[in-house]
């Protein structure tokens, strides 16, 4: 039997006719990965017409979504060509150059996020910049173009420190925390515009996710705690422990009040470190988050569906727990590119737990999926949800060998 | 703006590669229904292929399947060229005639459920002879080809009586319920199979959803009440208020004992009488159903998901409920077309309750959509699904004008 029989019709028309009176709303979002193959189930739910913007047709959004455009983000004519007919656009990740976001504002077209707020997303240096002058507390940071200047800045805030890219990184990817002086030479040697950061001794980490309607309504989630491990999101407890009510509340306060200011539609994440001298910015995300995955069964809205509400500018949806707690751990690939097999023991092991497939190809350390369980017992939760994602990953079902 | 200028490659393969080593399980379903369109959400979860086979591109599932073949399902070239190449075939309606499932059959197809299974969906007076043969409790019921034979059977269980269309009946099309011979005298003149059954007086009407795979792993979800309108489906509660565990645990075990004894795999759902006497069967289907759209937000595996694993042979997932209560209430179009500004207002009015919109034209009667509440107050559940089905139907929350 052969798979490539399909009848050729399957490539008819999929967007909406514009002149149709029931014409659903149409979203177009930049990039097809697992935020936008996740978007199309909300989507879907809504009767809201989801176009996504491929590189290729086997990305993960891609296989799933029927109004598929193959073009490339760094391409105005690809944008614009995308955008023609979308009510508005949105965006998977933050890598859309802002010269080519504005040229889409200046066509016209919605674009929620906007140019201005998504600058922050892209300009590590500019956020730390604007965040300080809104009265926002953020670890120390400079601008650094040299040794000297590094140094400098060390004698402030001491040994490590941390130096960052001032675009383009994440998951980690363009930071660097640097023991000493020689260690940041090399970072400095490869050429690419720094910032440095004091090095953020902290209890632990969270993040506060909210949505934004152009009106300006906004709805926090609750606060969660994230455990991270060389820079990838590994677990996410929702909510986050033991967290004390009026902290919490000073987090979804700051969350809501970040999106405001810097006037963000859409979704904001906000990753935070939580020290001994209060809670500190440390990472902005405009857009669905790795820490807000649990939502999609966890909470009463899921992330993906408060991203679509914000950006149509449609009320939002409420953001309270629907279980008392919820864990959700990443499936990092391994060596084995079989999931398959492993899924059915995962499934036969524990018929509650969630399990979402991303349609990646397996290559060690990279998100192919995650995992989500939910109850009453934090504990009980965090183990079926590790003992899930580990054996998913590696075969093993110990979760200590996992992270 | 112009929606027609989509790059063309958006038409590039859907199907996945057969010779990949990590191709993902392909279930095809044919039709296109709202079944098959709240599947596709459970598939890409799992990072199964769905593949729909649709009489036309705007069909509720095609909207928003990738993978959409277009093709006449009464046709066995079409069956055939749609089924090369998926692991199983399943279905989102019980109208492909038996011969054509039996040459699927024959030609090496995995079909499930199979056709001797779903043979009994479309003859209801093979259905009720081999229930019957069983042991299931049914209605008192016989075959009826003339007048004679009609008033014969009145004599048994008196009028009105209740007369049938062999097959090809759902929503209450294909059911006549007649006060005396001279209603039973017009529809017999129709000239289409009947049989005719006795007229229940039930109490209420419950329903028993169950997943078996072809393992013979079976599972059983909270037995629920529905509640019937000129023979269309209206309002599910879950679980059935009030139900003893006693008659709950009886359903529960009719259920799964009927899916073995006819040899189902994926779903059954069980229509049942709720009477003075006990329980009796009424209808059944053999594919996701009305009566567990609640499953999406108030079960941990939705009814989408449970089918899927099952006519895949995977391990089935938890059908425990998610919240206390869960109740769901159908929209039905009404006179205005325009459900999106409807919308706003739920959205607006009730930022928790689950709308989920078909993407079908709005007709007056037509299943358009479904609104989902859950929490733990039943009537206030039930008062805000209610309301917000209401509106989005009627323009009116006022729910007693909309039942």
């Amino acid at each position: 039997m052969d798979s490539t029989t399909s009848h050729p019709e399957s490539a008819v028309q999929r967007a909406p006719d514009p002149r149709s009176p029931d014409r659903p709303p149409v979203v177009g979002m930049i990039g097809a990965g697992q935020l936008a193959r996740m978007t199309t189930a909300a989507a879907t739910e809504l009767g809201i017409h989801l176009r996504v913007l491929a590189a290729a047709a086997d990305e993960s959004a891609a296989q799933v979504t029927a109004d598929t455009i193959i073009g490339d983000f760094r391409c105005l004519e690809d944008l614009m060509s995308f955008a023609a007919g979308c009510d508005v656009v949105t965006f998977d990740h933050e890598h859309v150059p802002g010269p080519l976001i504005e040229a889409l504002e200046a066509a016209g077209h919605s674009v929620r996020p906007g140019s201005q707020a998504l600058g922050f997303t892209q300009d590590k240096r500019a956020m730390r910049e604007r965040l300080n002058s809104l009265g926002y507390r953020c670890p120390r940071f400079a601008a650094v173009a040299s040794m000297d200047e590094i140094v400098l800045f060390a004698g402030q805030v001491g040994w490590p420190l941390v130096l960052k890219s001032v675009s383009g990184g994440y998951d980690g990817r363009g930071v660097w925390v640097c023991a000493g002086p020689d260690e940041a030479a090399d970072v400095l040697s490869h050429g690419l515009p720094l910032i440095a950061e004091q090095f953020v001794r902290f209890d632990r980490e969270l993040a506060i996710l909210v949505g934004r309607s152009p009106t300006g309504q906004g709805a926090a989630y609750p606060v969660v705690q994230t455990i991270q491990q060389d820079g990838i999101c590994r677990e996410v407890l929702a909510p986050a422990p033991g967290l004390p009510a009026g902290k919490a509340a000073e987090a979804q306060r700051l969350g809501l009040a970040v999106a405001a200011s810097l006037g963000v539609t859409g979704l904001l994440a906000v990753e935070l470190f939580d020290t001994p001298d209060g809670l500190l910015v440390n990472e902005l995300a405009m857009r669905p988050h790795n820490s807000g995955h649990w939502t999609i069964e966890g909470a009463i809205t899921s992330q993906f569906e408060q991203h679509l509400r914000a950006v149509l500018d449609l009320p939002l949806g409420s953001p309270a727990l629907a279980a008392r707690c919820a864990v959700m751990v990443n499936v990092l690939g391994g060596d084995d590119p079989d999931l398959r097999s492993k899924l059915i023991h995962v499934m036969a092991g524990d018929p509650a737990v969630k399990v979402h497939l991303y349609g990646k190809p397996v290559r060690p350390g990279r998100k192919v999926g995650h995992v989500t369980a939910f109850g009453r017992d934090f504990s009980q939760v965090r183990d079926r949800a590790r003992r899930a994602a580990s054996y998913l990953a590696t075969g093993s079902e110990d979760a200590g060998d996992y992270r």
